[in-house]
């Protein structure tokens, strides 16, 4: 079998590792980046060689960022009394798009996944529950996804967070906005159905 | 709008170069490579940066090749009088792997798209006719993309190839294996009927 070049293998191996990507797709993008201009390999090269230099993960909050302050962590600019649970430090970007919510973040080092070996005991809730009781948080909403991973860590947090004394809510279920009926799968249409609201 | 750090909006921006992978994606790969090790960061970073000096296009058929000569050029242990053209250096891989060729190749620098403004002008062929009559070619084999594009490119390079009184041939067309009648193209299966043979 005639092989790829050794570093175009290598490449390939590691591009496999990104998500959804298998071997064929690992490849394309592997003979397009051959393709690429000179400056943007090594400005692609220099970004990604840098990453654990340039982003840190917030120890308080587990949040993405650059430079020397968690941005979502800073109370001066945001509501300290609410705080959002994500699955993903990707997940806190999309929710600040939003522009609905002004409070804290926790990000989940985790969801309960018994076929990965991932029990409550993953979760560190301790951490969790300092970071409450610290900042005297009135209401934790659960943004978790809609999964049955994140179903059953809503569930376990639930119980945990209102042991405290402390409100619980989570993101609400019903159709995508843009879909059609004729596509929205039972489960969807059960819970859309329950949660109506008047027009 | 709450943006992603600068260093990950920039590796954002470059992935989304990759063939098919757009904003969402991008995002995705951009995330799991911040949770990578630091060592495949790295290793992939310096890869990446090294591709133009460890990769060379061969200036002869235009083949990718590691070292100092092009694998593909090798007239000692390749037929020098079969010629195969392929629109891309990553197709003469595929070619390799099924064993059935042991002839010279030659990528074509594109293919025929009026609408990108390619011509037969842009298809360099006084290089590919030089090389044919260099090494004598007997025949030439076609294997472009079954598109408009590689059609139209196939028709032409013919007209042009049979000129030097050169046998010309392509791929043969109809059923890919292990496909379902009733999921074949109506234009794939009127040219499998076409080219029925013998059982």
């Amino acid at each position: 079998m005639t092989r790829y070049p050794e570093s175009l293998q290598k490449i390939i191996l590691l591009l496999r590792k990104l998500p959804g990507v298998g071997k064929k797709t690992a490849e394309r993008y592997a003979f397009q980046m051959i393709s690429w201009k000179k400056e943007d390999q090594e400005l692609f090269a220099s970004l990604v060689a840098g990453l654990k230099k340039n982003l840190t993960i917030c120890s308080e909050c587990g949040a993405i960022y650059e430079g020397n302050h968690c941005f979502f962590c800073n109370t001066t600019h945001r509501d300290p009394l609410l705080l959002c649970i994500v699955s993903s430090p990707k997940d806190i970007f999309s929710l600040e798009n939003t522009r609905l919510y002004n409070g804290l973040y926790h990000v989940m080092p985790g969801l309960i996944s018994p076929i990965d070996g991932i029990g409550p005991e993953e979760l560190h809730l301790e951490h969790l529950k300092n970071r409450i009781q610290k900042h005297a948080i009135r209401e934790v909403i659960l943004a978790l996804d809609s999964t049955i991973e994140g179903d059953a860590t809503s569930l376990y947090l639930k119980k945990e967070i209102e042991s405290l004394g402390v409100f619980v809510s989570r993101l609400g279920l019903g159709m995508p906005m843009g879909s059609s009926l004729e596509y929205v799968d039972e489960g969807t249409l059960s819970r859309a159905f329950s949660s109506r609201s008047p027009l």
